[in-house]
């Protein structure tokens, strides 16, 4: 794996046939689909990939295929978040058994835990993995962020080699920037999409972006020409990306909405099913009516999969 | 189990002699400890049991080990609050299958959920559990709270027997009391014990109260005095039970105080180990010191343990 | 006025006729009305008196004309709670040349202070206000509440005399009367009248509770049994108060709904006018109807003035 | 008044020498110093003007001063946010008085209000207002956001001309973008500084920053090479932003502390007094000295007025 890891990174979303059952066949395509895409890895068991909602036996059975299809052609990054120490070691473990590259780990969510108690955290788990660990930092779903201290702190020890930045908080981000010059292999990647093109004027290094899930080469081009600088292109490219974000992932109400707009869109594109994990549930008929319009607006239909 | 359930049900600590490790000598203390006071139940693995942060291996080796040595005295209750339906489902039958008597459960607290997602959650899980539910209501943790339209919904479901109310909101809980009505069989409880007696007041049916690990007497005899009328013996007790809440209670920062305050005055009291399961640690010696003055205040050092 | 102050204070409404217009017999007519309900005091320019929403003439206007129709029988307390210290202090000059007894102050509620700004801004507005000094516990809508070390503090000034606590927080209700020790004349105020009972067992002195402006008598009732320990009469007067908040607070939505339905039930009295300052406005057809149900169920509507 | 207005709008801070006092002279020296430093307008009585903190004699005399040393070089713009609508447009009419070009309102910010309200309220307001208007969107101190909706709503009375987004929230400032095809003479401002580059390359007219009060020059001209897409300097430039912000934003706590940082600095280059209203005051010793530390390293100290 290079570092730092550079481009699109999608966070993969989990393809199923039921609440407990991989929709195999949808994965395999998944996988191409998004590789096709020209992304620089794969994340799996973020959020967007319902990793919390997911049983343990398929986790494990999801880590195991993903790492088999993706044929070392990107680095898999795991989700190992978990409020329960022992069993983020657990995954990370199956982790590097099935040989991915690399653990994301995002605070333990359930009783909030102040920076202190998260550093010891830090300090006892990173020991205990077999992979190099991304931080992942998502306070509107883990109660508790990184702060920035911590991430300095986190430095210090060269298994922690990057941060996923969730937090949609711009000056968090150019903050975390600034931290760079102490880790020149250091990975700093966003996750809102909407701000993909800011995170990398911002001197980030790419993001963990959603919508690579079904259009998996826009987000990549959008890097790129933000990369290079090319103002114009980029200007185009993200008008693109705020018209699924101002369209595609407000079909839904409630905070699911992107997962689900996002494997409705999937589905539509014949790539895999769009059944989610309780307690959430996929789209009906009038969302998916809005969802197939806006695809069809993208041009994205005609390459379905037959 | 007597239904409504009346009285106190202590949230019970988990003894822990590491972070995979019972401490299963001071688990048959506790559990002496705590069924001698006088106590109408117990309950595992809520948010005092930390049960989150501990593996499924030994939340599995705890409920067995606790409905053996409680041996039908009280029943047993056990929190399968989880992020994911089938370990939710998982743990419900490793606790049918010991013998405990009725399961609790808080929302699914990663990505919040609407009420009618809410809703539709329990309408999957409840007719794949073994055993009877409790609501266990705690939007501070789960940032969803269970709206009175969909307990209101929930007692429809005859699986669905009680609701212990953590919120902390007594609006909340009047309107919970007055719901009563529809289900003369539900069990109302409160979690705050600095709520215990207006609770009991107001019509609920006992509390769910931390203090009742180190001190079940003290809980038990206020609620009785509630429950009979007993104003001026309820001044009396309250009063101690805002004595342990304004002292033991704020020796620690943050979220975890309250339970780093219980384990380390059980383990004063020579009950069992004060280990706490990460991201949390336990009271060094300043903080223990703390908690000793407090417990000699309270005359309860020498029912030491020897 | 008596120290500590016991009984009902409702938190009077501001009878309008327009946005900057007093409904003078409105006003008239609603002091006579809650004052025959045998109420212990008025507040006004608080929450429910819309106090923020209120330009200052008109503020002005109220305080004069109230403490002119109240002719000393009750005594009278004014909110001066503002984010500029000089216009809380003009206030309170205001009321103490119009005769009120005292002034009331939330926390200034733009850029939230810390608490030991807070403090230092006790101590620079005290000695500048020619009335003596309640504190007004509201942290839902000033962000910031006078923590508990910060009333112990303010005890030890003899100008401030009291807390009026609407937090919602039973909690911190509890632990402000365990505080009652270091003043002995400290007045206990709650706000929530669904917790009335429940703050007159714990050893607070009363309420101010909204329900008070069209039903006074009904919390005098309760505020009596609870003082008088009649457990039966209060939970039948109790049963009302729920009554009114499950059924005429929540037939708006938005924050505001609790003083549009009281203003609602007022008008369908006879007692005053409806009409809200901007940002809201007052019920429509539908709601109002809705209100007339509830006040015919209460009996309330033979009592109409014609 | 330029539409849309492009460029640096400082929001200027008011120079005090007690809590209902100005500091005239230092108001003079500030104007000059802000207006030599290229800016495109003056923006008082905002969050960072402290305008909620003072007294509306006060306000009037600060309006009136600032309009006459301005002498028609940039306009100026007032903040008329305030509880009380009657207040909102007494300020807007002293305003309108004293020769400023704009008016800026956030929405009334004590109880907070739903967007049918909010709507509602500017529906009623605006025809009020002799001068044209500018949303200010401020949720962390507002409680309340202008949706998206309300803000496209808005567009469709032409006497609203602009938003100023101050919620760091980086996805809304995008969407806000992708309104301005509905309105090509509407204004699109910035708040946070660390993100003013990004919200030009966004496509945004210029930003609100609190630093240009002390150090114009630095916004106008990374403004300027945002405009002129020249990405080195935007590096360069925006690193000194950062450092600012790292730095002088952060020697004091809570959330007044980016105010008294600007004022202490501008103390220090000996522009104007640094006096606070209440509740909030000046940095003393240490936190004066970290910043002189920090002007040094700036080389602004040089600049000092004598």
């Amino acid at each position: 794996m290079k570092s730092p890891l550079t481009g699109i990174v999608p966070p993969m979303v989990t393809p199923l046939r039921g609440r407990d059952e991989l929709d195999v066949a949808g994965l395999e395509r998944l996988i191409e689909h998004i590789i096709d895409g020209g992304v620089a890895g794969l994340f799996i068991l973020g959020t967007t990939g319902e990793g919390p909602s997911l049983g343990y036996r398929l986790r494990k059975e999801l880590i195991e295929r993903t790492c088999r299809l993706a044929r070392g052609r990107v680095p898999v990054l795991v989700g190992i978040t978990d409020t329960a120490f022992v069993e983020s070691v657990n995954v990370a473990r199956w982790s590097a058994d099935a040989g991915a590259d690399a653990v994301v780990l995002a605070p333990p969510y359930y009783l909030p835990e102040g920076q202190p108690e998260l550093q010891e955290y830090l300090d006892h788990l990173v020991p205990e993995l077999p992979l190099p660990l991304f931080l992942y930092n998502m306070p509107s779903l883990t109660k508790v962020q990184y702060e920035l201290d911590t991430v300095r702190r986190a430095m210090d020890n060269p298994r922690i080699i990057g941060l996923k930045d969730s937090s949609g908080n711009m000056i968090y981000f150019h903050r975390a920037v600034g931290l760079l010059k102490h880790r020149p292999d250091w990975t700093l990647l966003i996750g809102p999409e909407e701000m993909l093109a800011d995170a990398v004027f911002a001197g980030g290094h790419g993001g963990v972006n959603g919508g690579a899930n079904f259009h998996p080469r826009l987000y990549v081009e959008l890097f790129r020409a933000a990369q290079a600088g090319d103002n114009v292109r980029v200007r185009e490219l993200h008008a693109q990306v705020m018209h699924i974000s101002d369209n595609l992932y407000r079909v839904g109400r409630h905070s699911s909405a992107i997962i689900k707009g996002i494997k409705c869109a999937l589905s539509l594109l014949g790539v895999c099913d769009d059944f989610m994990a309780e307690p959430f549930h996929r789209f009906r008929g009038p969302e998916r009516e809005k969802v197939q319009h806006l695809l069809a607006g993208l041009n994205l239909l005609h390459n379905r999969t037959p």
